[in-house]
This record gives C-alpha cells, sequence and structure tokens, in this order.
C-alpha cells in the first residue's frame, strides 16, 4: 500500500526548484550540485527562477505565478489560474510560430509552474527602443505573429466547436477585468488608481469632460467584453517582447482571452508611438532622433503590411466556409481590425499616461517641462486616435498622425 | 449495505414516466391511478407526455430530449446537452419575466428530462396568425421578454465575471452549427439542404449570384459567430410562441446562447413579415386582410417599440459603470440592435423560404402558383433588409418596406 500525498500550492525557493525541472533531464544528474539558481523575478505577480549549469551555459527557467499581485504597495489576491492560461496560450502560439515564442517544456498547474526556454540573450524590447536601439525584424516578426495567432484561433479555420471549446480554455476574468478597468474605464473617469502629476489636470479633464471621447470609449470597451473573435495575447506592449538581431519572442500571456482581432496589434502601434513622442526627449542629435522615429513609424506600418498579407494569404489558402470565396468578406475583417485596432491603440497610449500603469518610456524624461508637454501630446493623440479611428483607412494616416502628434 | 445503481439515460415511455414526477407531490398519491398520460411530441427531436388528473384538470408536462434529430426522414445525433440548455435558459429567463416562460419544476440531467407547466388552453402563435387570430398583448409581451431577458444577461448589469460563467453556462455548440449551417450558409449557396420548388430557381440563383448580399450575409454570420452580448432565446419564430387573449409564453430555448442582442428580435420579425406576406391569400376578404395586415405591422413596431422603451428604463434604472452615464453609449447599443435585427430578420426570411426548414405561413397557401408569387416577394424583401440593415434608422421604415414588398 502507497501514500499518495496529496500535492498542495507553495512557492518554490532557490533550494527545491531542482525538484521541478528533474524529471526533464534537462541537464544530467551529475550536474546538479554545479547548477546555479536565481530568482530574478521582480516580485510583484511572479517567481521567476533561472537555471543554468555555468560550464556549458544551458539554462532555463522556471516560471512560478504568486497568489497576489502588487503594484505601488498594495496587494491584493490575483487567480494562480494564470499560469495555466499563459502556458496554453503559449503551446497554442507555438502551433503557429514556434519562433515567436518561447518554448514551454513543462507545466504544473497545482504549482501553478512553467517551465521554459531561457532567453537571458534577448533584451526587453521597451528598454532597447529608449535606448536608441533598432531592430530591423520586429515589424515582420511581430505582424507574423499577430496575423497567425489570429487565423488559427479565429472561425475563419477552427471549427466551430473547436473554437468554442478554445473560447471556454481562454476565459480569464480575473486579469480581462484588470484590463477592463485599467486601460477601459479608470482613465476616463477621476478614479483613484489614475496616477498623474498635477500639472496635467486641465489636460485630464478636457478628457472627462469630451462626450464623444468618452462615447467612444465605451464602444471599444464593450467590443473588448463582447466580441470573441481571435485568441489575443491580451497585453502585447514593447515590455512582452524579448529580442535581438536575429530573434523576437512574445512573452508572458497571462493576458490571453479570445476579443476583437485588432486589440494586440493596437497595443503594440500604442507602445511604439509613446517611444515616438519620448524620443523628441531622448535621443541625443536631431539626426539621430529623426532616423530612430523614422524606425518607430516604419515598424508601425510594416507590422500592418505583414499582418494584412499574411492573414490574406492564410485566408486565401486555408479559409474553411463557402464565405471566403465571397468578394469583400476578408476585406471586411482587415478593415474592421484595422480600425479596431487604431482605437485600442488610443485607450492605451491614453492609460499608459494617467492610468495606473505607466510607461518608462514618458516617466524616464529627466526634464520635468519636456516629460508633461510630451505627456499632454500622448493624451490628445489618444483621444484623436478613439474618436477619429472610423477615418483611417491607411496605415499612413496612422503614422502621419502619430509623427504630427 | 445499499447497492447504488448507475442511473443511465433511456428514452421514458407513457408507462413509466410518472415516476419522475412523484417526488413532485404535484398530484395526490391516491391520484396516481387516475392520471392520462399521452405523448404529444412530434417525435422528431423530443418526448412530451401531457399528464393530467381528469377530474381535477389539473395537469404536468415532462419533455424529454431524444439522442437525435429527425428532419424530413433523416435522422442525425443531436446532443441531450440541449435539455439542460433548456430548463437553465428558462430559469435565467423567469428571474426577469416569469410571466412570459413556462414555469419549470424539475430538471433531470441524466434523463434530459424537463417537468413543466402544462400549457395546453394555449395556441401555437403561427397557427393561430394564419387562421387570421390576433393578440393585443403580443407586442408588449415579445417586446419586454426580449429587452428584459437581453438587459439583466448583459454586460450592462452583470459583473463581468458572472457575464462570463453566464456565456460559457450556454455555449451550445451543436444547436448554434445548426443555425450556422441552415440559416446563415446554406440558403446562400447551392447546398443540398435547401428545399424550394423548381419554379423559384431563377430567384433563387439571383440570391446566390448577388455579391453584396453574399458579403453581407458573411457580416451577420460573422456577428452570430463571435458577438457574445446577452442571452438569446436562439429561436425566437412564431412557432415557439404559446398564447391566449391574455397570456404569452415563450416557449422551447434549447438554442438558447449568448449572441447578438439584435437576433430573437429578427427572427420574430421576420416570421411576422412572412405571416403578412401570406395573408395576401389566406385571408378571406378584403377588410379583414387589410386589419390582419396591419395589426401585424403594428405588432412589429410596438414589438421594437417596447424593446426600446424597457431596455431603457432598466438602463436609466440599473446599468452599472461610469460609462452608462455618458450620452450615445444607450443610444449606439440601441441602433445597433435595430440595425442587426433587420439584418438577421432578412436572413431568417430567406432561409424560411428556400431552405430545409419552412413556414406553414407560405408552404400552406394552396394556390402553388400564388404561393410561388409571395415566395419570390419573400425574397426580394429578405435580401434587401440584408443589404440595407444600416439605412433603417426608425421601425417605420422596417414596417413600410414589409408592406411595401
Amino acid at each position: 500500500m502507497s501514500i499518495q500525498l496529496e500535492r498542495t500550492y507553495e512557492p518554490l525557493t532557490e533550494l527545491n526548484v531542482i525538484e521541478v525541472i528533474r524529471e526533464l533531464n534537462y541537464f544530467l544528474l551529475e550536474q546538479e550540485n554545479e547548477l546555479v539558481v536565481n530568482e530574478i523575478g521582480d516580485g510583484n505577480l511572479n517567481l521567476v527562477f533561472h537555471i543554468e549549469h555555468p560550464a556549458t551555459k544551458r539554462a532555463l527557467i522556471v516560471k512560478q505565478a504568486l497568489p497576489y499581485a502588487k503594484v505601488v504597495g498594495e496587494s491584493w489576491p490575483l487567480t494562480l489560474d494564470r499560469a495555466r492560461i499563459e502556458s496554453e496560450a503559449l503551446l497554442t502560439e507555438a502551433e503557429s510560430v514556434p519562433h515567436l515564442v518561447p518554448k514551454v517544456f513543462k507545466t504544473d498547474r497545482t504549482l501553478a509552474v512553467t517551465v521554459m526556454e531561457d532567453l537571458s540573450d534577448h533584451t526587453i524590447l521597451r528598454k532597447a527602443l529608449i535606448e536608441g536601439s533598432t531592430y530591423p525584424k520586429l515589424a515582420e516578426d511581430i505582424g507574423t505573429f499577430s496575423a497567425s495567432t489570429a487565423f488559427y484561433s479565429s472561425d475563419f479555420h477552427l471549427h466551430p466547436f473547436e473554437k468554442k471549446e478554445q473560447v471556454a480554455k481562454f476565459t480569464n476574468p480575473e486579469l480581462c477585468k484588470i484590463t477592463e478597468d485599467l486601460v477601459f474605464t479608470d482613465p476616463f473617469f477621476d478614479h483613484d488608481t489614475n496616477d498623474f502629476p498635477e500639472e496635467l489636470i486641465d489636460s485630464v479633464e478636457k478628457l472627462w469632460n469630451d462626450e464623444e471621447l468618452l462615447r467612444n470609449a465605451a464602444q471599444l470597451k464593450y467590443s473588448f467584453l463582447t466580441r470573441a473573435e481571435v485568441l489575443l495575447h491580451g497585453d502585447l506592449h514593447t515590455g512582452s517582447i524579448f529580442i535581438t538581431e536575429n530573434s523576437t519572442k512574445v512573452i508572458d500571456p497571462e493576458f490571453a482571452f479570445y476579443g476583437p482581432a485588432g486589440f494586440d496589434l493596437g497595443h503594440f502601434f500604442a507602445n511604439l508611438a509613446l517611444n515616438h513622442l519620448s524620443q523628441n526627449a531622448h535621443a541625443k542629435e536631431p539626426f539621430n532622433r529623426e532616423s530612430l522615429q523614422n524606425y518607430l513609424l516604419e515598424t508601425i506600418s510594416n507590422t500592418w503590411d505583414t499582418f494584412e498579407n499574411t492573414f490574406s494569404d492564410l485566408w486565401h489558402e486555408k479559409a474553411a466556409g463557402p464565405f471566403s470565396k465571397t468578394n469583400g468578406v476578408l476585406k471586411d475583417f482587415l478593415q474592421q481590425t484595422f480600425q479596431d485596432s487604431i482605437g485600442f491603440a488610443g485607450c492605451e497610449i491614453i492609460r499608459r499616461t494617467i492610468g495606473l500603469a505607466h510607461v518608462a518610456d514618458l516617466d524616464s524624461i529627466e526634464n520635468k517641462e519636456v516629460q508633461l508637454y510630451y505627456k499632454k501630446k500622448a493624451l490628445e493623440l489618444g483621444s484623436k486616435l478613439i474618436k477619429k479611428r472610423s477615418s483611417f483607412t491607411t496605415i499612413t494616416q496612422l503614422t502621419d498622425t502619430i509623427r504630427g502628434a
């Protein structure tokens, strides 16, 4: 007779984390004593253990969700189910774009653990962009990532039974609620989660009193709540992208859910637009600034073009059902997705400027006057994108609007 | 020691159905031998037992799903889960409009059984309308039913966690697939489920070759597949409504699911429009015809007005979240719902004319020439509603279009 111990969740430590990876035989048993373990997470949401065998340079990441979130000193309970969502999303994405996501070696639901590829040789894109780096493959990789994950998870490809199963699997109420509040609601009202310097109050009150803006933001929020079109990353900002000259990896899809197809693209565009604005302050000399800003706008433009081309190719090759041969159906989807992405970009720009979670691109501008100036510009840009999204028909209109902001 | 027998599904019979209701104590134990049991279903999808105590006139209905569907001689497997969906929908509807649905006394998931109120004193609305009956409360009741079930199941009322739970509960892949195919796809293509007389082929081919129509039908199908807005009945035609002078009961919600808020209204409008067309042949004399047709158009008009007013009242009284105070948000929802309902009505009109499942309103027109004439008119009307739905802004435009068909 054997006694089956009930396994329960407990946070791992640098001392016992190796037990989780032993069965993978990723490291030789005789190397185990030589492994170096470091917890490298920021401690707000997850534990992240980096486990390396220094002599061979082989390494693994063990990511474990914590049962709470810490933001600006406060702590609130947060579902461990997000670890399941994250690893399911990584595995689903890997079916169509394995080269654009970290490889998952193991998941453990009880421990809320995902064991995955080490990407220490990559840099967080946001940091790299602030420092003025450029990556020629970024646009193609993110356009491909968005188009492929969208197409393969959509009703254009999946049998409706399978689509509905996927929607159920990626139902993510707690993390979606964070987006509902922090992206789509709080920044548009005088809410205590908002965070902005006093000097911005006139600009912020202008937003709060703009009925047309609020009405359009409500439409976008309603789309986020109701339109289960494709599997989304759910938080595709430049801090969710790991990059090198030759490799792009989209990480941390714990916000993954089924939503409107323009959502991820909008967040990516917004974060590039915020960096574009901030380069007016960051870039060391005019020539360098112009070149960086052109790169950012070209990245937006090429990302959309890649999305459109990749999605269209997949459609023509693989879309199911007789309507896939009907003129205009693909075009309608692409136009809706494009205009949605512009509106979602506007919401992201506003919330990253006055909401709870800021971006370093703007906040790290050292001169406070200059920082305020570009934050005001960001609010105007976000508001315009939300209200005018339906008048945008080409990507050049978007990049021109960002350039003119 | 007691042996627990595993209960399994098996079709009930007139001999054993009483065992299912015994625990309800609806009938006295000493009445049991006096009960009269009749199976009154049509045998295509469900068994329906009417159990009556003749002396007291007390009666109950036991409805049991069969594990298959029979349509025009063919039989295919169909999930028993639809019995769960049906009773869950009836119970959810009863929370806001208990007077408009049959009362549920018991459900049994293993047996796929719902025990409910007997409505033998009611008439099926379709039959009554074909015979020229009118019901003054119909519009108010259906408008109230649609508005209340929509509002209380929507993101405007429910906490997002609860909304997402409800969406999961009413995920109904198999029955939705029937609608996807038979309403939104097959009638628009040369598919073998279609059913129409040879003489209609020119009109039908005109539809099949109308790229604008197909493109718009694809948009409506995509809305049906992706927009999880409110809990819908899913099959709200005039055969799903039981009626008397003083009572309206919406029955048979086995197609219930979360979808676009205009869907049920569209189906109801479509079936009244089909009856309106058919009264040109059915009504015995011109005066009677005019009066009947006016009643049908007024019912459409008053149903929409009741929907709009009831939903607006609930919104102003109970809508949650700060955007509920923003001008235009309610208006946007109502306009989208209105225009969607017109498009969905168009799809229902077309599929009821040339698809697999017809309506008696048109098919019972005895003169074949006359029947063909009105079927052609129905196809033209359906096509117009689908293509022009976005140009409709008042309910009078819809009733005028139906009158002119």
